[in-house]
């Protein structure tokens, strides 16, 4: 099944999350003023934690790649499945939240324009990396909840 | 199977969705100064979907007790699940992206000290109610997923 653990599609996937993860924190790192908003730095968090688990989960699928071993134990690809859906939903809540200042901070308020300390071009590309980590790993999820389901 | 289409759990679950939906609607349009942001006015529109479809799921589940009927048809369920999928995915963004807002306004600046014109405790508890919506919506969703996985 295309994304399953042990696949290459699912390695794909999990390097995937963790270079827009880490996209995502570096180019939020960089951003001047970014540490005044909680939104922000809770993002840096949420992305953090979703780096060390995909990079794990593709630790993982490279060792089953390589030895040909078989992940599709009930008990392995329920623990997947928590970590995953766990490390979504924040995922998810991280970025809509920063998503939710940066609209408020270029749309509704005239802050981007005149505080110049705030890179609010490199807070918008992080937050849309974010988006992207997070699109990426709602595909594993699905895929790991769906062969919990059929084991 | 508990919170199932076509069940007492499932409507007790639909019911409460369009409860506290319909309470974070109320709350949110009372409160003086929201439409001023962005984040705010998308909570209202995502709960308001929220309001409609687990409305409908609601009505469908009493039909289904009421003449005994059986809703565990492949088609139905799959429907269901793509439904209340992207309304529980909206519903999460909706409420996080209001939550960093409202962080930003009481923790990060002086904006809900200062503005006596913003009333930030309604927003605060308008946002409590769409979390626990979005709450009832995943049990919902995953008990629909588990179901077409299984059927």
């Amino acid at each position: 099944m295309f994304g399953s653990p042990g696949k290459k599609s699912g390695l794909i996937l999990r390097i995937g999350q963790c270079f827009f993860a880490a996209g995502s924190i570096v180019v939020m790192a960089s951003a001047s003023g970014f540490s005044t908003t909680t939104a922000f730095c809770y993002l840096i968090a949420s992305m953090g934690l979703e780096v060390l688990w995909s990079f794990g989960l593709a630790c993982l699928d490279i060792h089953a790649l390589m030895y040909n071993k078989d992940l599709h134990n009930h008990i392995i690809v329920s623990l997947f499945v928590v970590g995953d859906w766990v490390t979504a939903t924040l995922s998810l809540a991280a970025a809509s939240s920063s998503a939710g200042v940066i609209v408020l901070y270029t749309r509704d308020s005239r802050i981007c324009k005149d505080e110049i300390k705030l890179s609010c071009d490199m807070l918008q590309i992080s937050i849309a990396f974010a988006f992207i980590s997070w699109f990426l790993l709602a595909i594993s999820s699905y895929v790991m909840f769906w062969l919990v389901a059929s084991i």
